[in-house]
């Protein structure tokens, strides 16, 4: 068994993608097995764990991962995140994975493949809500699938957002309001806000929406008139409507499940698709254990590693 | 973060059965929260993912074990387990424990506890049926709580009971038939049997018996008449109606969930408890993640352990 301490660096995130892209499709073909995920909840947090497997990259395991937000007082990540892998063949863990940097990048490349099939163009304005590791990977992974032209960033904390420019100088990048962030063709919303940010007026036809920050009950980023105006594409129903951008318009009565345009997995086999110009899709993701494990397959040829004497 | 890849061997029994029956009082109690186990299946096995989180103790964490019954002829073990533990407070993943021997001990534990207080007397001769790894682990444990004066085993393959009595020899232990098995005051039966293998005609009144092998559904190894004529207490409800000795008798329709007498845990606190000395009583054991973290706290004690870098 072996164990990966940082297997993040330097993955090829053209290769990361098309990982994910692929563990979409099987999801939307039926292929693999993801249960939901399981919460523990704790005074200060809570982790979530999330087997899953896919037969057609043979890959099987457990994503195991925490969110405590108070953990930055103590110098300590508020998302830690590990990976166990096992053969399919005959149950034996494989390989230990240090899944925090991991997790940035699955859902970047989530954010990326939706950015790819559903943005209203190939070259993009790029804008940003929240400006913290999430957007930075969300940057890093649409602009190999996407030609990004300008970067407009808003954060809480107007200083960050100056900071994530002069790391970004390169794509155009200056620090925006949120109206002139989301007058871009791609807007990523990447806060952990339990009230709207974004309000449907400032929102124009031919938008696409990452909504990424919502991946627990009572999380929202978009005015619940948004998603009515637009077609909501998921990672998954079940999960989505659980903890996703959807679960409190849909606990309000402001939107229902059977408004769901259908899933990024659909999305990327072409059963689905931005069906004019003018409309505004929004991608509502929450982070699927499919996409660990699909990017595992990768990080595990890193060299950095340590064998662990198993059983 | 700690490896420990073999922290079973010289663990004192007597404390690892104390901390199963306080992890079974704190599930009477309410207090843990232990959700039910997450199955992934595959052509030759499956693996099964256990996160629970025992406040009193101050544990969290995931049990992470297979079940590939074909492993052997490829000299491997049929069931592999791992434990990650994570600090409550912060969600940091602080120990990664090699947990096929700990899987051994705390179903050995687990048996113990209902022994102890479910036995018709605290000395006893022992009916063991099934006589591998699971039988040992019982024995083991049974004799840190009751004197046991003899041992009776059957097995399958005669040659292993008898190499089973080898080890024994000081418990006055000789190889049996099911029906002299079955004569004991205490019987254990250990086997993956999807018939029933003991038959009530054989048990006479007062005896216990504790139901190990039935861990999946499709397992049974008591005559559902027997389950009638006896009071049944389980570990945990929805976990032995899913997968326990009474899955098979609820879905034939020869027992009823309502017909289960308590869990261990109510019989712990003495809320439940054996009613007369001719009642036959079952404890249907199915292994509960909580089992697992409480010996995990004893055995992170070991000093053989090897660092990991994390973060």
């Amino acid at each position: 068994m072996w164990y990966y301490p940082d297997p993040s660096p330097g993955l090829d995130i053209p290769e990361v993608n098309a990982a994910v892209e692929e563990a979409f499709a099987e999801h939307a073909r039926g292929h693999v097995q993801m249960p939901p995920k399981v919460y523990i909840t704790f005074d200060t947090g809570d982790f979530r764990t999330m087997p899953a497997y896919i037969p057609s990259l043979g890959i099987a395991g457990v994503k195991i991962v925490n969110v405590h937000p108070a953990n930055p007082l103590q110098h300590i990540p508020t998302v830690m995140a590990l990976l166990v892998i096992l053969d399919p063949a005959t149950g034996t863990p494989v390989a230990i994975l240090n899944a925090t940097g991991l997790t940035d990048l699955r859902t970047g490349a989530s954010g990326a493949i939706a950015a790819k099939y559903l943005a209203p163009s190939r070259t993009v304005t790029l804008g940003l809500v929240g400006s913290g590791r999430q957007a930075a990977a969300q940057v890093d992974a649409i602009a190999a699938e996407l030609e990004i032209t300008r970067l407009r960033v808003w954060s809480r904390t107007e200083k960050h957002a100056a900071l994530f420019c002069r790391r970004y100088a390169a794509m155009d990048c200056s620090t925006a309001t949120l109206k002139q962030v989301c007058a871009c063709d791609v807007i990523v919303t990447t806060t952990p806000s339990r009230e709207p940010v974004i309000l449907s007026e400032w929102v124009a036809e031919g938008t696409h929406i990452n909504a990424i920050g919502a991946d627990a009950p009572g999380k929202q980023e978009l005015d619940p008139g948004l998603l009515t105006r637009a077609r909501v594409f998921v990672d998954d129903p079940p999960q989505a409507i659980h903890s996703g951008e959807i679960n409190v318009p849909i606990e309000k009565g402001l939107f229902s499940p059977e408004q769901i345009a259908g899933t990024i997995g659909e999305v990327v086999l072409g059963r689905k698709k931005r069906e004019s110009h003018g409309e505004i899709t929004i991608f509502d993701s929450t982070g699927l254990a499919i996409q660990d494990l699909a990017i595992a397959g990768i990080a595990m040829k890193n060299r950095n590693r340590v064998m662990l004497e198993f059983p």
